[in-house]
């Protein structure tokens, strides 16, 4: 019977039979928090062999062990396509990386642009954020936060065959989102997703020379976001939305 | 010359030559907290008369004065779309109230549901939010707040001719959104934006009687947002991308 409530990232490998030994963290939350004992089922997933109903073989204050019992979902990887956009206010960027999470980016990465203030990220807590997103969402999967990196050196480096919407959103050109040049392509019926990356503009915009060489990118797209100004971490929802639905894992006739 | 970096939300009427009067609350934001003095510009909006470029004439510690000089952006109304949602913890309450005021919603309607826990809202605080947001992000309306109303009365006094999309996220289903039975219907090339609601499920999820008379109204139709489970601030904000960018105003080539 599955009663599980509990949802937990491990970092260990899930399999029938298999047994996994909690650190003092999570043993404090299990067992001091949420007061769990011996026999109770949890959910674990570790981003790689889906989710598996555990249930309490050992509970101490600082260890403890859970067993697995059976898978409950399997593994559900979302598409190749990697969040790119530039740290701002802390719960902004927090914010990002939660719904980035949720909304099915396979890697999440903080860029330093022109504008953006921030000259450096933690790392390990917007991780702790993806992966809380997944624990509390039901994903079986969590993003990659990869380290803060300046757009000019991605874009110098950019993988080959991977495609690149940008939103050029923000208070710096007026008001007005640039207008596409041409229109997203959509995903043919059928057709796998392809490896996109979707680039999200600082508050105050691209500069003139980071928006010039965006335009000029083969591989690069842009979008607008409709007739109002939208907040970066709007943007970046809305970005999300609109990719899954045209070239993503989306229902298309929804 | 525009040199206004502060965008404002007044009440009063704005024209050339207005002249409009300040309370106590702003002219102890304007200039005790922004320092402005007198001839600096700020950026007007009261929802009706579009975006003015005002100067200070007068300048208190409790009250003020400005002039409209010239007006700087036209009244863009947003289409006739209401966004329903059901009240969840404050902070994600404030944040969809603020996202749909971005997003271009006209009316924000919270709803008590079978699974809501809210027996009440704070209008006055969400109506102060989605000010902030217009005056953040350069619009020139500010869509209502209305009162918490029960989701049954709601939908039993429905307007006559007004669509609603919903989306039925949430736990409660095990994981999956329910399949669209039938597509989300697309505005066609020049025809302009229709009267629409969104609703927002719990993040409970919609109770059994809730979700069968939602399926069974004829102005209903359901929507998929996706194969991943989302909350309820994160669906708003993809249910209103998906809306607009189908049946609002956003350009369709995108």
């Amino acid at each position: 019977m599955n009663d599980a409530k509990i949802r937990l990232y491990v970092d260990q490998p899930l399999g029938a039979g298999q047994t996994v030994p909690l650190d003092r963290d999570k043993a404090h939350y299990l067992f001091g928090v949420m007061r769990l004992s011996e026999g109770a089922g949890v959910l674990l997933f570790n981003g790689r062999d889906g989710e598996w109903l555990a249930r309490v073989a050992e509970a101490g204050k600082r260890g403890g062990l859970l067993h697995c019992e059976a898978q409950t979902r399997q593994l559900r990887m979302p598409p190749d396509l990697w969040l790119l956009f530039a740290p701002i206010k802390k719960a902004r960027t927090d914010f990002i990386v939660e719904k980035a999470a949720e909304m099915g980016a396979a890697r999440i990465v903080p860029v330093q642009t022109d504008f953006t203030n921030a000259e450096r990220i933690r790392q390990d807590r917007l991780q702790a954020h993806a992966v809380e997103a997944a624990e509390q969402c039901g994903g079986t999967f969590v993003p990659e936060v990869a380290d803060l990196v300046r757009l000019d050196r991605l874009l110098a480096g950019w993988p080959e065959g991977r495609q690149l919407m940008f939103c050029d959103e923000g208070f710096a050109d007026g008001g007005a989102a640039t207008a596409p040049s041409a229109p997203l392509p959509c995903r043919a019926s059928g057709q796998l997703p392809q490896p996109w990356a979707i680039l999200i503009g600082p508050e105050g915009g691209f500069s003139p020379s980071e928006r010039a060489r965006l335009h000029s990118l083969p591989f690069a797209h842009p979008v607008s976001l409709g007739p109002r100004i939208l907040r970066a971490d709007t943007a970046a929802v809305a970005a999300l939305t609109l990719w899954q639905m045209r070239l993503g894992d989306w229902d298309q006739t929804a």
